[in-house]
């Protein structure tokens, strides 16, 4: 049931600084233990994602847990084929440091969520998105934000494969044809806790603040 | 600098329980206060924004600040155009409740922010987005989404546009050719707070559970 305006929470300056550290703290993890993950911590996390905001309120994020182990077999192959071709796309040196990047944790991580994005949804009745269709993907975009700190609120870490064939892995997980792909997830506890991208972290890149900048007009 | 992992925080249930209170309240506002906003509060929920996860830590969200009056007004013109094309699309009495709808805060929101992403940005090298290159846009969305959460935090109120031409808006804010908008954003106080979303108060659709089920694979 709805809360009436009256029960509107306040959030101090303590929780706002506390906020930008979980944001600070939140980075993507790829070095999990294979301790289990407790099944109402995971499904507390669920629920967050589900307070994400969607396009014409049509929640299309379709979350699927991954736990047949042909099946995790066969989405760590794409893996593996994907990396390999991408590392095939730099030369010398710099292929060199990429194969030494550790950039998924499928073998070790409990969980294994994929998920998708439901364009023949109904829900929310296209509001919103006629001009701009691909908000409906987006929306599931910002689920997999919401989940991502409420696991790091709860201990967990997550991993964003992306190096992954979608078509692929949308066959191996046999879903009805009007989803599509938008992420695949790795989640468990983390073996380290870090504030700075691996990325940077292992030398790929400098610290890098593009972005960082606000534009006029 | 990045902190050492001694530095980890812990984040405890009573926060676990405040971010899952900031997620159900966070909602899409489209009613605002013509006060402005505070600079340093801005900048603070920019910050935030920073901290997003991106592909290949390429971080290409640009944002851009939108306060030319006649900038501004050719965004609503834009709003204006594809809303009534989008109420066209609707017949008989679902026509005259979409028409009933406020569906953007453009006229009253003291700050807009157009969000870009840089798609010839060469952060990262293109590191984990060969087979899945949407994952570029994707990681502007969860800047945005970041954001959302930040001003939420600090009693702001944020609303995503999207009935826009994309292309237009592109055009109004003469941004480099490789840019492509993700996301137009209204920030400033909301002149109300809710726990459920508007389109639901407002009648456009029954309270709805999709993507609340956990599928298993």
């Amino acid at each position: 049931m709805a809360l009436s305006v009256m029960d509107s929470p306040v959030f101090d300056a303590a929780f706002a600084h506390r906020l930008d550290l979980l944001l600070a703290w939140r980075r993507d993890v790829r070095r999990f233990r294979r301790d289990p993950v407790d099944e109402a911590v995971l499904r507390a996390c669920l629920a967050a994602a589900h307070l994400a905001p969607s396009v014409g309120n049509s929640r299309p994020w379709r979350f699927v847990r991954v736990s047949d182990p042909s099946r995790r077999e066969a989405v760590a192959a794409s893996f593996a084929a994907c990396n390999a071709l991408a590392a095939g796309g730099y030369e010398g040196e710099r292929a060199a440091r990429y194969r030494s990047l550790k950039l998924a944790g499928l073998r070790e991580a409990p969980v294994h969520l994929a998920v998708f994005c439901d364009r023949g949804t109904g829900a929310g009745l296209g509001l919103g998105r006629a001009t701009m269709p691909e908000t409906l993907d987006y929306s599931v975009v910002g689920a997999v934000q919401c989940l991502w700190l409420a696991a790091r609120a709860r201990g967990l870490g997550l991993g964003w494969v992306s190096i992954l064939d979608p078509c692929r892995v949308t066959e191996i997980l046999a879903v009805p044809p009007s989803w599509g792909l938008i992420a695949y997830l790795c989640l468990g506890l983390p073996q380290e806790e870090h504030s700075d991208p691996e990325l940077e972290r292992h030398g790929w890149q400098a610290e890098d603040r593009s972005g960082a900048t606000l534009f006029e007009r």
